[in-house]
Formats: C-alpha cells, structure tokens, sequence
C-alpha cells in the first residue's frame, strides 16, 4: 500500500467552490477561498442560517489509547464517506493539526490510508493560518503585560504571579523554562517565563469554544493574565489588549472547509490540547456543519475519559449542542495491550491478552451510554494482523453490552470499508433515542465535580489533594467561578493518574496536584499527575526526513 | 481628509482575479487566491515567462528620514498609479508589513491617503501568512539546535557560541535577553539567548534574496548556526533541518498579488529589515512584476545611503537586476528638520532650516548620480503646510543638480496627484541612459568595501574598529566569504553612526561595532553604532486603540 502522502498527492480533488456549493449549497461568494482546495466561510453567512433544522450529530472518541493513537480521525473521516456513500448528506468536523507532532514524531492529523482529508501537506503545515493567528494573539497579550510592568505597572502586577506565557507551534523543550527581561532597565524586569505549545494556549481555548466574535472578545477580556500582590486578579481588559487580538483572530475565526478523498465536504477548525483545554473543534464549525448536513461526525481528543467527557461537558455544556450517538474506536491491537501484551508483540495473536484487555472497551461504553446517555457503536478499526479468533472473541466478551461491534476497513479501502459502520450508526439513532446528560450538574461545587468525574468514569475510589490545592478550589469556588465545569488534564493511556496501569483499573485515588483558572475559555483546570505543555523534540525528529524533492514535491511528510 | 483606514474600506476593489488578467495578463489558474482580494502567484508560471523582455526598473528611495518617515511607500503607491494614468503598463513592488510597528507606534505600512494598497486591513495583519511561515521556519531551526544538544551534541556546538536566535513578529524587549534550557535535565542545557523581531531573522534575508525554490533550500543549508569549541562554524545543513525549513516556505515564495485603490498591480514580498538586513521586497516578486509590466516601481528601506545601497549592492548586485532611474522622496518638514529646525516646529515656514537641511538632500542625490549611476528625480511629498516660498527656495538651491523637482499630492489626490512625477520618470528614462554600478566591486577586500561605502556615500574621513573586530573581518576574509557583499547596519536618521547629526555631516569616524556573518544570505553584516533587532513597545502602544467596533469592523489601524 503506498504512503499517507502518496495517496494524498495522487487525490483527484475537486475545486473547493464545487464541493462546497454541491455538497452544502454555500455559494461561492460566501466562502474566502485559500487557494483552489481550500475556504473559509463567512461568518455573515452562517448567521443567517440560524432558523435552519440542524442535523444528526455523531461523536467519534476511542479506548485508551497506545502511544500510537487507535484511528479516531482515520475513522471520523471513513464514517462521513461511508455516511455519503449510503445516501446521506453528512460532514465531517475534525481539529487542525499542531506543527508540534509533524516535526516531533506523532506526524500529522489528517488521517491516514484511503481515509483522509486534502490538501493533506497545506493542512498539515500551514493550513488556513489559524494557529499563527492564535499564537500572535497569545503572545501580543504577553507583550503588553511587560510592556505594561516596564512603563510603571499601574495596576500593580505582582511580578511572581504572571498567568500568562508565550506560545510557539513547535515542539521546543528549552522553551519550557526561561528567564525573560535581562540585560538591563530597557529590557524591563528580569522573572521566571516559559513558552507553551500553541495548542496549550487558552486562546486557542476560546476561540473553540466563541459562538461570535463578540462572545470571543468578551471572553478574551475575562482571561486573568496575573494577580497583585494581595492577589487580586489582573483581566486581559485591564490591559486594553483583547480589542487587538479579537483583530488578529476576525480571519481565522472562520470555519475552514476542505474535502475528503472521496470529494465530501469537511470542516477542519481550531485544535486544543486534550489535557489542559477540551480537545475539540470549534463551535462554529460544528454548528455551521450542522446546519448544512443531515449527519455530522465529529471526534473528541485522546479516549472517552478525556476527550468524550469535555465534549460532553465542556463543549455541548457551553453551546447547547447535543449528540445523537457515539462511536468508539478500538483496535485489537490496542486491547492485547492493555490486558497486558508488550508493544512490541501486538502483531501477534494473543488471546489471552485480549481477553482481558477488553475490560478498558468495556468501562468505556458503559461509560459512554450510562454517564453521558448516548447510544454507541463500537468500530474496530482493523489491521492485517487481526486474527478470526481474536475478533469473535471480542464480538463473544462484548455481546451483553448493548453496543454493536463493527469491523472497519476505511483505512485500506476508504468509505466503503465503512458502510456497515454507516449503517450501523444511522440505525441505532433512528431505533434509539439519546438521553443524553452531564456528567454533573452546574451548581455543583467544583470538587463534587472533579470527585463526580474521577468516581463514575474513571472508576477512582477518591479525590484527593493537599491542603494548598484545597485552598486555591475554595477560593475559585467562593470567587464565583463555582459554576464552571472542570477541565481535568491526566494521561490518556489510562483510567487512572498513572500512564502504566492499563485495563480498567478500579479504586485508585486521583491526586490533583495544580489548579489553573480559565476564566475567558470558563472552565477550571484540574491537573492530576504530570502534564507537559510544551513536549520536545525526539532524537530524531520527523523534521529530518521532511523534504522537498528535486521537483519541489513535499516528501517525508506522514 | 477621511482616515487612512476610512478610504481604505471604501476602496472599491476588483477581484484580484480580474486585475491578474486585464492588467497583468495572468490567468486565473496560475493564481492561488487568499480571499478574493489577494493571491499568490505560482512559481511554474513565473518559469514560464523566463524569455520575455523585462520591463523598466524605477527605485524610489528618500533622504535622511524624520521618525515619521518622508512617505516612500505613499510614493511608490501613487507613481504606480500615475504612470497607468498617463497610459502605461505599470506595477508597484512593496515590501510587507511587520506586526511590530503595527501595533507598536509606527502603525502599517500599506501607503497612506489616497495611495494605498488594499485589503489594507489583511496585509497589514496576517496578509498570506507569510511572516509567520518564515518565523516557524526560523524557530525549527532553533528548536533543532537545542534539541541536538539535548540528545548528544554529537556536531559539537559550544554553548557559548550559538549564532542562531529565536524570532516572533511582535515589539517584545523581554524577550531580548533571556535564558533557555532552564528546569533540569529534560528540559536541556541552560544558556543565554535571545529573540528578534521576525523582519530581523536571516531567514526573512534569504527568502527575500533566493530566487527558486532549489536556491533557497541552498541558502538555508549555508546558514552558519553556532561554533564549536575550536570555532569551526556549523550550518543549517548539517542538522539536517534545511530541507523542512524550506517545505515550511514552499507556498510563502509566490509573490502576493493586491491592488492599489485604482485597481492597478502590487506585488507585496517579504520584508527584511533594513539595519542589519537589505530592506527590499522579494527578487522574486521584482522579477516577476518586470516579466509581466512595462514599468516597475519599487522602493528600498531607509534613506539612500541605506536602503539604495543595499538595493545596489546587494539586491541587484546578486539578482542581475538592473534600475533604469531613481526617484528620491523628501518632504519640505524634513528638509526643515535637517537644517535644525526643532520635530514641533516643521509646519512653520521657515527658509533658514530649510536652506541649510538641503544639504542632506544633494547628498544623497549625488550619491545616486555619480555612486549608483543612475538618473534621478526628486519627488517633494507635499504637506498642506509646505508655503510657496519654500518650494521656491528648494527649487532655487536644487537648480544646479541635474535632478528634476516634482511637487506630489497624490497622498491627497491618488494617482492623478503623481502624474507630472510620472511624465518626468518617464521623460528621464527616455532621455537618459542609465550609467548603472556598484559602490564597491566583489573582490575589493571586506574592510574596502565598507571604506568605500564610508568615504563616497557617508562623508566620513575614515573606518574604524577595535583589534578584535578588525580580526574577525581578517578572519571571515580568510574564511573565503571575501566576495560577499557588505550590508552597514547604522542609524537611517543621519549619514553618521550618530541620528543627532542631521544634515550632511562631513570628516566623521565611521566606528564597525559587531560584524555578523549571514552565510545564506550572502553578506556580511557590519553593525555600526547600537542596532535594535527586536523593538519595544511605547507606554501607550497602538494595539490599545485597534479594536472590533460592533459591526465586527477594524478600527484604530493606521
């Protein structure tokens, strides 16, 4: 089989104006067109389709992942083929690739085999110039607070408490952390900085979550970018900074519309980290879709406990968008590991290991129809090594749960390979409606909160904290930011706090170990374990072997 | 007079496509729009005009500038017009916008009144994404270098001598002087570092001076990024991070089309700075607007001892190009300002200061007679101040100059404003054949060739340098980097190392502060007097006044 990138460049695309007035009915003067392939949809136009019927919405999530990941877009991008294969009008809404992982080692985001999204190498790189928007909207806000402190700092920035840092799109690990403002009085104030990756920047937050510019501006507002030394907040609007960035964010706030393999439309908008912000695409992609589609598939970031759960209560919470059913992907390869196969040995047929690795495919399901009431589908994503034996006894260990199990080859062979899945998920959201709900409700107390999501989904025992972590959730309680929901950053490899306990595990305690406010994005941060915001390099990066040939064709771009 | 931004969003603009083909002749297929309004121009297509006769070449440079600056781009903008006025073929060749000044005090950089380039909001912000294609470029690299450190250091940096900085294209001097590679061993190993502004980064140089996608890669891999401990440089190339960095500006190189508010072609490149870079608009884009119109106007950074220079020296010295005539700007406020009347005082007649200030502009005008060979025209950008017996008097004292005096208002009146400047262009061509040369010849040595720009353009009596530097320039000259060009960064508001020294200073000491190597971009960058290359905000910085008003309109851009 050739190259993601092979398949990529030999795509017979059609113009995006095509797609787009085809697939959707949005004509072309509603659409800023970066180049022929790829546009930009009017914000004017979307606002007059507000009387319209939405469409049904489909979230892809998955198990707890391998370090490789399991399929999630691969799989968003076959169903929305398969989805129009079978008759039906459907769009696909994924987020935009980081720069971070095309340099580093994970690769791009726009799927992968017969299953992807073109202009695989523009997406991947610069797309539509959202993330450099959102990077400088990120780091002019960081200009203005020493520039601020520099000319006399008049609302008092206690310089040890800053609660801003610059952003970049690379993965850069001696950014991690700095001292900015040497050399001297016209540098400014020598203090302890960092750089995050753009993707872990609450603007990025924010811009995923505006229904408007004007919602946009005003969160931009509310971020707290510091604190006096009585430790009273400092907003972004203090500083008269939020005008210039809703600016430098006006273009970029556009949905982006592209195309699959198979000429069907998708829309690809805004990124945040799965950890620290809630992994999804934008709002106004996903409503916009939904406006123009009968079906819409979108996916979550990491697993059903990261990523589906902030969808869920973070995304819909916040928008009022409400899913019809969920589909989750899994590999076999995925669930030998976690009943315990090395990953070196994941090729080999090993029933063993599967059978018990099931339990991780089994929490999350019950999870996915009991906590957030959805109707869900499993989809295997396949892989030539998968024996007869290992997928009948995954169908046998699975059968009490009421959650079809469907074999999926989009990847090898594109929308057709996932036909059973397309109709598998049309007839479970005609034959079962969603009852759908939160994990917890607004007016609980933020540490109910966090104790509802580590208890019911992850299966902890407890929540625990010490008494500084105690203090600060009292505090953002009491400040008014009780109503929010949490935001929880963990690794995505398992249930628990620890990346190594794979399965299900049960009764384990989640510690929180920091508290961050995301007052504009309006939702509180709970960080339980280690979280990297801005990841390195490996020793050696994707970026040596990305190249342009003697014809000035990108290769080594997967 | 309606604001800049005012006219600029009742421009009546064609699509771009249109002004591609009935001005250009371009087909729409050979265009890579970016919205309606501007598009990129594929570099096949510009391959393809390789054997068409090149159109005539128009430099529009200024005298010593105020803070203000006299209005070269205005300039620029209008002669472009004028000269589709009076009934030719004519585009224009800018440089882009930096967001720096933009939201720091200068403001934009897209003309002004009625001679702008429009989308002015676009290109003065993002544009076609360029400056953030070549910071990401620029910060791979970086990224790349600590990284191999990180991992063995098997190429042998000495941390001490790392020649590669980080850029982002904002006003931020607490990022000057900084210390990376804090927080322990996965974070790398801390050392002193830096950021520029992105217009600073020799990345910005080379894009600007490559002239194929093969050269550029090239230039990339020559770029010297630090020294081992027994000062052997190592290059770009040697980390292998050349070949992504040019897939990172594979879609950046094609020149952007826009318009002028009359409707006729700009070509808006690239856009080093013009202090310690060459400060002209992309070879490319020259080139390309020469292929496909009669006349092109383009503008160099600075005054004529720094940016025609470079143009000369280093621009058309590397490209071939070659300049039929000069056009140099200057405004009766500034003659006033360099025969010392006070910055407060320039809207009040005053015939001394305007008398003695002349002086700095028959400098100039010299220099570009008998040092560029070139036939000159000066355009007086007139001010509504600017009294009658002032222009007399400029008149009277320029009289012995073979060099025309054209009073302009087409920052008042657009093209229509310019066309006696245009006629006289033209008449100056017709009439005058250029004598075309270089200040300096490729194998005078380096320290020559900084005397001769000294001695002939500066006035100064002599070069000097402390033993140290005086062994570096021997030791680059030993190095075989001895037939490059010299690029002088100095102050651009006087002739001398000192911007107090208005006029035309005479017999001062040229003092070489720093010498920097740019092995890609090919010149060697003599640092005369204190170089910023990453400005401050001012207390007040534009950016507090750039908003979205409730129509989701820009204001406050200048």
């Amino acid at each position: 089989m050739p190259s993601d990138i092979e398949i990529a460049q030999h795509a017979k695309m059609r113009r995006i104006t095509d797609v787009a007035l085809d697939k959707l009915g949005v004509a072309d003067e509603y659409l800023d067109p970066y180049g022929h392939y790829m546009a930009k949809i009017s914000l004017d136009y979307i606002d007059s389709l507000a009387d319209r019927p939405d469409g049904k919405l489909i979230l892809v999530t998955a198990i707890s992942p391998t370090p490789a990941g399991e399929g999630k877009t691969t799989t968003t991008v076959g169903l929305g083929d398969a989805l129009n294969r079978i008759g039906k009008k459907a769009s696909i809404c994924l987020r935009e690739p980081s720069l971070g992982p095309v340099f580093g080692m994970k690769g791009g985001a726009a799927g992968g085999g017969y299953s992807q999204v073109v202009p695989m190498e523009d997406i991947n790189l610069h797309f539509t110039g959202d993330f450099s928007a959102i990077a400088l909207a990120n780091n002019l806000l960081a200009a203005l607070i020493d520039n601020h402190i520099h000319h006399g700092n008049e609302l008092g920035f206690d310089l040890r408490r800053i609660a801003w840092k610059r952003v970049v799109d690379m993965n850069d690990r001696a950014l991690r952390q700095i001292v900015v403002g040497l050399g001297g009085v016209a540098n400014g104030f020598p203090r302890e900085d960092g750089f995050d990756i753009v993707v872990a920047s609450e603007v990025m937050a924010i811009f995923c979550l505006a229904t408007s510019i004007s919602d946009l501006k005003n969160r931009l507002a509310k971020i707290v970018v510091g604190y006096t030394r009585d430790q009273k907040p400092i907003h972004a609007g203090d500083l008269n900074g939020h005008g210039a960035m809703a600016v430098l964010l006006k273009n970029a706030l556009k949905p982006n519309l592209v195309q699959t393999l198979e000429n069907n439309p998708a829309f690809i908008h805004g990124g945040p980290f799965a950890n620290i912000a809630h992994g999804c695409n934008s709002v106004l992609a996903t409503k916009t879709a939904l406006k123009l589609s009968d079906y819409v598939v979108t996916e979550a970031g990491f697993g059903a406990d990261l990523g589906a759960e902030k969808f869920v209560d973070i995304k819909c919470r916040k928008s009022g968008l409400r899913p019809q059913a969920a589909v989750i992907v899994a590999t076999i390869r995925a669930l030998k590991y976690h009943g315990g196969a090395d990953l070196k040995e994941l090729n080999t047929e090993n029933l063993d290991a599967l059978s018990k690795g099931v339990a991780n495919l089994e929490r999350h399901v019950n999870n996915i129809r009991n906590h957030y009431g959805l109707p869900c589908v499993v989809a295997i994503n396949h892989f030539t090594f998968d024996t007869i034996a290992e997928l009948d006894l995954l169908q046998k260990k699975m059968a009490h749960h009421e959650a079809p199990i469907v074999v999926c080859r989009h990847w090898a062979e594109g929308g057709k390979g996932a036909e059973e899945l397309a109709h598998t998920v049309v007839d479970i959201i005609d034959k079962t409606p969603s009852d759908f709900r939160f994990v917890y409700e607004d007016d609980a107390p933020l540490w109910d909160k966090v104790t509802a999501i580590a208890t019911k989904l992850y299966g902890a025992s407890e929540v625990t904290a010490d008494s500084k972590i105690r203090g600060q959730i009292k505090k953002l309680q009491e400040s008014g930011y009780g109503h929010y929901p949490i935001c929880v950053a963990k690794t995505q490899y398992s249930f628990s706090t620890d990346p190594k306990l794979r399965g299900a595990p049960s009764h384990h305690e989640i510690n929180i170990r920091e508290v961050r406010l995301a007052a504009g994005a309006e939702f509180i941060v709970v960080i339980c374990g280690d979280m990297m915001t801005m990841p390195g390099l490996p020793k050696v990066p994707s970026a040596n072997a990305i190249d342009l040939d003697e014809n000035g064709k990108i290769v080594g771009l997967f």
